[in-house]
């Protein structure tokens, strides 16, 4: 059936609790969205009962979807299918899909049968139907009410990405086309800087514009009518800071250039002490284009493996153009890839001086034909600066690649 | 005075529309359990000013903190302040000091003074205080009334470290002491290993006892009357597993131990990309203890940087133990470190086989006296693969540090 709208219920102590950050609502409103079905509001809830059941009543409505995340293991803390089965006023009952479902789970584990508490996990509302968990123990759970359909997944990340597309596929979830919308995914730009180019002046009416930032990266959204053109100038305006007209990752794009170009990148990092790599290795096949690296986090090993003269380290510091140059040189010499990055900068909370206070990064790009070297101030704490800096670095090699240079 | 508990109200379109995932709530969390509050419920909401005022409503009682994250820029969709007053039933008006904070933000980035639309940042309810923003333009927004007092802060999870204690200093946020509650952060336990020898028995009983997993991390949390004495039973049950008995991260635990021994790490990676690097310098002054390493991501590097023979790669294959031991010994000789981890193992989707299904990973470790390698096999996605990988070697080396070997 056609649904309007979507309502998530993410449940867990440890959520909110504060030392969790709930992974499972991009993923299903992205699912939604793919649907064409919006989130209009999301709860985050604790592992009470009375709560899930009070939510649950609030969220029921017609042509609406209610997806629950988390509360289906077998202890005494997963509460949300007793919940949702006295929100809707129904009685529980044995599913024997879900009974086969767990039993095969274990012993495909090779263990022996399932303890009792395991098979708690077969009793699912009446009328509901259950989804075999190819990642885990607890099967998915739809229960079709009305014009209101609800579906249960696990808390675990792994087993929500496993059974959101075959939970919502039993569901019959499907919904409207999204409205007309346009992004532009820029790095390299402040946000501050952004808002105040772009912000009000006519290059964007009648759309309406809205930022969202991480370090490093900055993605422009316009939505309304007019949307489609205000971005063509726009990209028009940001040039090469412009790596996406959809949602693709910046470490994709650039994996996509390289292939195309038949080339190969390998990386010296200091600062960011492997993160540059992490994010290149983030792409599945990024072994066609990633060589690999060295992370030159001390001086002695940019010295012995990147060949940076120790006078340079000495002269310069570690932070700055010289050493950012050697660095990227020195590991493209070693690893024979085409193109090299290097990063090296103080991420703090420690080591800023008043010239280089914490958030200065030198990132240096080596080619077949040239080189370049940029000095950056970023904000924000380590993290902040670290993931900036790697951003960064994979958007100057990107923006090289599409000027198609060196 | 004293408050009894929180909700908070996540508010931004990017969070409903599945491509961003909030990080604010654990960290407003986390601050408001170090005061002893707990959160009983968050909501995220749209950029809806309709929205936004009903849930406010909502959530005002007495003896309550609402904080909200979001909504506080220069744009259209920036509507948490109007919303808050209309909740109240209050006015806005021009605030000086936030008004003050603005002019003085834009004078120090060294540009011309503030544009009209960020000055809009001034007006806060009537009644409400404004607290500088350390790290952007909106102040922070604390708006006692009654026996409830609302917190308004950005969205940005950078703004919103800068303004989270002083805004709650400022609203004089402090409650009792959390209830009587025991962790034990475990490494390399399948969550489902743990649950069978855990849940149920005697160790635990009179404790609760719940699960909390990330990719080769899981953490057993007790609570209730004898949680202390349970986690005791528990620890010696599951000796070197058990990295910490509080919230201290793997990371951290393993920089402090090489500290404590004034030893030295290097590590050499290849499916992890450099995330093992990533993780180990995530710590404030991990150059204390790091010295860097080898992303080893291609056969060539293996060989030509670590020393790897090429025939034990051709007849061992570069997931392997002779090929993990070769890559640690390698980098250990190249950095002159005391310990060296590595990793290669194949993270998927592609370059399974049979005998070496995606999921296999060879963790080594060297020491001054000698090394270790251990084959293990992770389930889930490439993203979940590589960080169980980056843990489990962490936790290797964390675990044999405590055994007191080399």
């Amino acid at each position: 059936m056609a649904f309007s709208e979507a309502v998530v219920l993410l449940i867990g102590d440890e959520l909110l609790e504060g030392r969790v950050s709930d992974l499972n609502l991009a993923a299903v409103a992205g699912a939604l969205a793919d649907r064409g079905i919006g989130v209009t509001r999301a709860l985050i809830l604790p592992d009470s009962r009375g709560a899930i059941v009070e939510a649950v009543r609030g969220a029921i409505a017609p042509g609406r979807v209610i997806v629950t995340t988390g509360g289906l293991g077998p202890t005494d803390d997963d509460l949300t299918v007793p919940a949702v089965a006295e929100a809707f006023g129904l009685e529980l009952c044995v599913s024997d899909e879900a009974e086969a479902h767990i039993r095969s789970w274990y012993s495909s584990a090779g263990r022996a049968g399932p303890p009792p508490s395991a098979l708690r996990q077969a009793l699912i509302p009446s009328g509901a139907r259950a989804v075999a968990n190819p990642a885990g123990v607890a099967p998915g759970i739809v229960l079709p009410a009305g014009s209101c359909t609800t579906v249960c997944l696990p808390g675990v990340p792994r087993e929500v990405q496993a059974l959101l597309q075959p939970c919502l596929d039993d569901a019959g979830v499907r919904g409207q086309a999204a409205p007309g919308a346009a992004v532009l995914r820029t790095w390299g730009m402040p946000e501050n800087a952004l808002f105040d180019m772009l912000s009000g002046s006519s290059v964007c009416a009648p759309a309406q514009i809205a930022f969202l930032a991480r370090p490093g990266l900055v993605d422009v959204k316009l939505r309304g009518p007019g949307a489609a053109p205000a971005a063509d100038r726009i990209a028009g305006l940001l040039g090469e800071a412009v790596y996406a007209r959809d949602w693709t990752s910046l470490e994709a794009v650039v994996g996509r250039q390289l292939e195309a170009g038949n080339a190969t990148l390998s990386v010296a990092e200091s600062c960011t002490g492997g993160l540059l790599g992490a994010r290149i290795t983030s792409v599945p096949g990024s072994s066609g284009w990633f060589a690999g690296g060295v992370i030159a986090y001390s001086n002695y090993l940019k010295r012995k493996l990147l060949q940076v003269p120790g006078e340079v380290i000495v002269t310069s510091g570690a932070v700055s153009e010289a050493v950012a140059l050697a660095m990227a040189a020195g590991v493209r010499r070693l690893s024979g890839s085409d193109f090299a990055l290097s990063v090296t900068g103080v991420a703090g909370p420690g080591g800023g001086t008043e010239d280089k206070p914490v958030g200065t990064v030198w990132i240096a790009l080596e080619g077949p034909g040239s080189s370049e070297a940029r000095e950056w101030r970023f904000g924000g704490t380590r993290q902040a600066v670290r993931e900036a800096s790697s951003a960064c670095a994979i958007g100057m090699l990107s923006g090289a690649l599409r000027r198609g240079r060196p």
